[in-house]
Order: structure tokens, then sequence, then C-alpha cells
């Protein structure tokens, strides 16, 4: 059995950043890229794929919607061409750097605010998907389980993995608990690695109320720009790797 | 024998236009698209690529400097490195609608201060070209002749397409009368014909100063934003057609 | 009796224009200039602050969400706060124009999404209103009738103008029929003046559903990015003058 | 006799910093904001303005190139007149969060290209000056010594400060040793103490060559981007209070 531990990469913007990539990308097994939308540039984008290639870890293209000021993170109104087109436009963006240095995007992951439009609506789920599989029917989807991003990219014929994110508190519908509420981020350990286990072992999570509901994945995403996050990222995988589970990009599972 | 008919496509932004792009696109066999940087957004370019296949127009990247209110014509103090990978990036977004909507991109023609910088220095155009090699070694390099680009595409081994600009005033060491001077712009429709005429069947231009001096290329390009601009690549075409010459996009030249 | 016929003004970009500017300068008495957000830059404010001063229009800050791509008529889900200080920083930065050209600003009237948000959500409003109080007190605050705009704003002790739509169909409420909708939008010459004439006459207008209804108001927004705005805005100014009132900027109205 | 500290704050853009502003903002005596085009937004001016107001401090612009990627660093061939209009829209920016939280913007200090233009170019000064004069008359202009900034500043008749920058090496004629250059920035305490008060009791500096030259200014600035910028701030204000001099905004100054 393999396991992906991802985290969203190069979310910096010109001389700004807002984590230790350098740190986390020697923990991963792959790398959801900011595409210059939400965040990232070029430069960093450049870069950050260059990284991914010499650690050999699975390249992500990470859209957003076009909003520095907010990283992505505020609604807006935008219409699903719209969204189809900015799509397009950052995945294809971060496949030339792929291109050009020999290391080709394998799958995509969406940011925040992009994801969680299309999450809630199945119609606009379907037309990114087309777009996608359209630009690459290879690339595999990531997302939360039991969302429309994921029944739209299977019911597509396109490859998914399911996150599971290790620092979070979830609901017992399988939703998040929103970052507001008190308990919403875990930031014990010991807390985040007995999580890790009971997910890898029984597929399961305990609840913010302490239910026990089944939890499916093969993904544990790390949240980069949490102060930690690095050490983190190294608990995960540490506890991953002593359960005997291989870590190794998505694209790499044999399904 | 055949010639290019180009013109610079997709140069709006959001709600605003500079040209009559559909007009244009009647005409031209080939489009150099903007890429968002200094114009062009993604809704524009979706739009622009889905009209070049419709139409069977040859579909080009046309790179600028990430300075949407100068429209890209100010010089900046970019790196070579810098110009790479915006280069790179928005190269590669236009190479997803065209993998998006089945019609590949087959060309490139830098924008406006883009361009002048890799005109003038051979080391920023060999990392340029580079680049364009990395990502997709069969693009077509459109430019003016003997400039460090085309020499630069040479050299590596990439397919060039040489610009003739119809309806621009030549000095006699083949470069442009810069927009100021008078006379630098030329408006008389049967004027543009002649010169269109002569450059085809002689391979020559009559300069501002009366000289004759030689014009190598097989491609011509119109402005799309000056006033007009439809009804003159309606004659330089006419022009073209009448002398036997057939229009078709670089890509499809036999060399 | 005075009506201030006004027009939003210095919505280009760049190279970008959307409407003949020195045409409706010629007519109106005021203007709303945008504060470059949703449209406008340093340049095209500039300009546009200069012919106000030379015309002796009425000046006005036209404030918009920071959406450049959608023209600021997409919603986007800012804070409270965040829309307090980009009204703020709008509003400063065409104020320090009129200080540098010797020409203050004398009304603010916000634009699109802008507008919408605050017109239905009377707490925003309020932290709107306190903001443009807070900065200039004297600033006469242009909003449709009976909005928590205008409430807020009266609340405050603000002076208000209230804009009546010549070339916008009504419902029976009093809001305007949506763009989308067949008969939203008025072309006939014939059919603008009429409605000026009893809008200024009788205070009323005839809904799209033939029903006439109360409209209270002393200032006609022109929209200047439509085909003939220009030639529109004549119309409604001839109008008001053959019906024996002056066109003059709200900030001179005595009240 | 009184010391003006200060530093460039607000340099951070939606969910990004590039210094501890709060721990800078304690020890400093009057702050340069930035104001949205090479950093800061309009949530990070705001509450910029109020820490300034709370503590105290001097509040002054802190315009530069609209160049977020590249934080204002690259030059750009902007004309005087764009100069000049980006110069006025930030200043009247940041200006209105001080008139909306009752706190007046009492300086000026150019950023990074934008300044190194201006400092090199008299003509570019004087448009500038005259622009700032315009707006307000009273603005006190930071600058380093000896510049065309200063000059045209004094011939316009505003209030100028002189700027030492305390933790960088000087060549012979008064200029700074280049970024890049081996021991262009000091970084150790005990010589950054020594320098000021050199500076302060003598108005000299030792170059790097180890020169002895006058330096002239009653301003030191401290950079806020640099690691350990709060402590080295700390050190400064020590030496200079320990000196028997007052620490106060320059527009306190009695001249």
């Amino acid at each position: 059995m393999k396991i992906d531990i991802n985290s969203d990469m190069g979310e910096g913007f010109g001389r700004y950043t807002v984590a230790d990539d350098a740190a986390l990308m020697e923990v991963v097994s792959s790398v959801n890229v900011a595409c210059g939308f939400h965040a990232g540039d070029p430069q960093i984008m450049a870069s950050t794929v260059k990284t991914a290639k010499a650690r050999g870890l699975g390249l992500g293209a990470h859209p957003g919607l076009p909003d520095l000021a907010g990283f992505g993170r505020r609604n807006m109104a935008l219409s699903a061409a719209e969204m189809e087109n900015i799509l397009i436009y950052q995945l294809g963006a971060l496949r030339a750097f792929g291109e050009a240095f020999g290391y080709p995007v394998t799958h995509i992951s969406y940011h925040a605010a992009f994801g969680n439009m299309a999450t809630a609506d199945r119609a606009l789920a379907d037309v990114l998907t087309s777009a996608i599989k359209a630009v690459d029917k290879d690339l595999v989807v990531y997302s939360m389980p039991d969302t429309e991003v994921e029944r739209s990219a299977q019911a597509a014929g396109l490859r998914t993995m399911q996150l599971f994110l290790a620092d979070r508190a979830y609901r017992a519908d399988g939703s998040l608990v929103p970052r507001g509420v008190p308990g919403a981020v875990l930031h014990s350990r010991e807390d985040v690695a007995t999580r890790v286990l009971r997910f890898i072992e029984r597929g399961e999570v305990v609840t913010i109320d302490g239910e026990t509901i089944p939890m499916r994945g093969r993904g544990i995403l790390v949240h980069s720009d949490t102060p930690g996050s690095a050490t983190l990222a190294k608990i995960v995988r540490e506890t991953v790797e002593a359960a005997g589970v291989t870590v190794a990009p998505a694209y790499t599972f044999a399904d």
C-alpha cells in the first residue's frame, strides 16, 4: 500500500513567501503548485518544479481564483465558463514548466474558494472536469472524499485520490470544522500521529464530537503555511512509514 | 510560394478591446495571441483559440512583459531568468487552450518591449530560444529579419519566419522608422498595395529616404489596433493573392 | 430648480477605453471618476480631473471592487472592513488629484457590485458612510432612491442626491429591470426624452408594466459605455433645459 | 537636538508580510508606509496608520513603482508624467487613511527604483517635487543627502530631512556600496552602534575603504526586511538616546 503525503507549495509571490517550502519538499511525496492567480509567479513556479524534479515528487497544479489580495479565499461570482478558462490557463502555465524542465505535471488539486465552489456544485465540477480531461486525461484529481469534485472526476473516468487532513478536526458528516471554531486545528504532535495511524490502519477518524466515522483516502494533505508545518509533515511521514506503508505520489499507485 | 498574413489578436482585457478581432480573423492566415501579461485574459484567449480553430488559422503565442498598464511597451529591468520564466508561463497558458480545444499552438511571436529586449541582446535571445525549444521544438519563431531573435532561433535549429510590416516605413539599415517620425506609418491603400507587391515579387522595400533595400521574409504583419486595420488586411491579402501567392500559416510552409 | 446630469468617466485602463469621455464631458454637469480598482489608472484620473476642472464639472469618486478583469461587476466576498478600506484608498487617490490640480472632489457614487452590496446591507452601508464622513463630511452621496446607501448617508447627516436612470426600465417597486430582460434598456430617443420630462415635471416614471410610480431625485445618470451615449446625454440635457431647469452639479444645490 | 529613526512599514500584501512591523513600530519614531504599488494594500495601510497614531509616530508615504512582482526594485521606463501621477495617487491613498483616522501624513520617502530614478534625474525630481507641493506643501521630504531629490525639494521651499543608513557601507562619494558587494551590509551590533554615534556626534562616517567622510542628516533609516531588524533598531535608538539626543519625527524638528 502507498500513501501520498502532499502539500501546497510555491504560494509566495515576488519576494513574499508563506512557507518553508525547502524544508517541506524534503518530506512530502507530492506538491500542489500555485499557478500565479491566488499566489505564485513564474519565478517561483520554475524553482518549485525544478526542486520537485530533483526530489522525484509528484507535480500537481493548484489553481485558484484570480485574487492575490485575498489569497484565493474570498468567493467571487465567476461563471462556470470563467472558472473553466482560468483553470485551463493556470494548468497550462504549470505544464509548460514541466515540459521545459522535462518533468510532467501528474495531478491537480483545487485551491480554497476555487475548490469550495466546485465541491458544492456538480455542474461546475463537470465543466472543470471536462477541461482537465481535454488538456490531459491522465491527470489524477485530488480532492476531499464524497465531494462533487470527486464524483465528477470519477464519472468522467479520471483517476482520483482522496485527501485526509491530518491536522484538521472533522464533523460527523465528514466535513471539516471551520477554522474559526475552537479545536478546528490540531496542534499536538501525538494527536496528529494517532489520527494518521487510525486513518491508515482502519480508514477511520474520530470527529470533534468523539464519534468515529469512516474516512476514505490515500492522500494526506499537510498545510504548508502554518507554523511548524515541516515538523508536522515529518511526524506524518514517520507515522506512515512506521506502519509499513510506502510514501509515494498518487500517479504511481497501481489501481 | 506561400505568404503568412498575421496579426496580434486577443489584446483586450476583461471588457476592454483594442481591435476588431472578428473582422481581422476573416482575413489573416495566422494569429499572435496575447497571453495575459501585456494584454489578454483567459476568457479572451479561449474565444480567440476557438475562432482560430474554426477558421483554420495558424495559432501563435504572443508573450509580453507583465505590464498591463503599459500594454507591454515600457521597458522593465527583468533578468534573463525572469524573461525566460514569463515566456514559459505565457506559452504554456496558451498551449493549454490549444490542447483543451484540440488545436495546437504552432508559432511564437514576441510582443513590443519583450521583443525589443530580445532583438538587441543575443544572450537573452538564446535563453528564450532554449526555453521555446524545450517546451516545443516544432514551434516556428516569427521575428523581424536580421535580428538576434532570428539568429538565435536558427542557431538552435528552430524554424523561423521573417515578418514584413506593410504599413510601416523602413530605414536604410532595415529597421523601422520610429512611430513619432512623420511618415513612419503608411495610410494610403495604394502605397501599401504597391509595397506588398514589391516585397513579394522582388524581395525589396523602398525606404523612407527613397533607397531600395532587400527585404527578406514570407510573413506580413498587419497591426490590429490601428483604425481601418481590417480593410488594410484585406488589401494586403488581395494583393498577395492577385500575385498568385497562397496565403497560409507558416507552419504549413514546406522548407 | 437644478438637475445634475452625470456619467461614469475614466473607466479605461492603460491604453484601453470604454467610452467617448471627451464628448460626454461636454454635456454632463458631473463626473463619477473610476479610481483604479474596477477601472481607471493614475494617468486617466489625472486627465479626467483636469478636464472636469476646465469645464467646471462636479468631481466625484466612483469606487469599485478590486476586479479589473470583471469591471467590478462580479460580487466578491469582502468583509465590511475590507470594503471600508478600499473605499478610503480609492477616495483618497482621487482627492489627491483634486488637491494637486486645485479642484476638489465634491461627491461620491459607488460602482456596480460595490454599490449593490451596500445598497442591500445597511450595516455595510453604515461602515462606508462613516468612512466617507471621516474623510470629508461635505461630500454628497449619489445613489438610487430608497436604498440603504441613501438612508445610511442621511442618517449620518451627509448630503445625498438620488439618481434617475433615463435609459433603463423600472419595475413597480422602483428597482431596475435587469439588463438581460427584453425592454430593460431604452434605445428610442423619443422615449428617453418623454421619460426625462415626466421625471422632472411630475416626479414619476412609467414602469415596464405600464404602471406609473413616483420617482424621487434630482440627478440623471447617463451610462457612458453604451453606443450613442453622448447623443443620449445631449437629448437628456436639451430636455431638461427646455423644461426650464438648470443643469448643475449637486454640490451647488441649495438645500 | 533630535533624530528621526524611521523604517519602511506595511510592505506586505494580502496575507504576505516581510517584516515584524509590530516590533519595529515600538522602536522607531517615523514610518514610511507602502501605498499599494510596490507593496502594501488598503487593509495593511489602515492597520499601519492606526498603529502609527496610537504610538505617535511620524506618518509618511512611501510610494513605489507599480511592480508588486518585483517589489518596486526593477527599473521601468515610465515617463515623468506617469511618475507624477502614480506619486499623487499613492500619496492621496495614504492621506485618506490619515484623514479617516484623524492622523495626518507628514512626510514622504521614495521607495527603491522610484527613488533611484528621481535621485539621478533633476527634471524628474522637480516634477515629483511640484506634485508633492501641490498636494501638501508642509510635507517633509526624506532622502539621501546630496541627491537631486533633496536639491529639488529645497529649491521648491519644501522641508527636507537627510537619511543615514546605519547598516549599510558607504563609498567615498557618499553613495552606498551596492548590496552584492562583500561588506555592503553591516551585521555587527557594535559596528552599527559605533557608526551611529560617530554620525550623531561628528557628522561623519567611515567608508568601506577606511576613509572618513562627512555625513549630513538627522534621520536614520533602519531596514525593516532584514533578519534582526527590530533588534538593530533598538541598538540604534539606545545609542542615539545615550548620546543625549531625542528621538522624534522630523516634522517636529524646529528648523
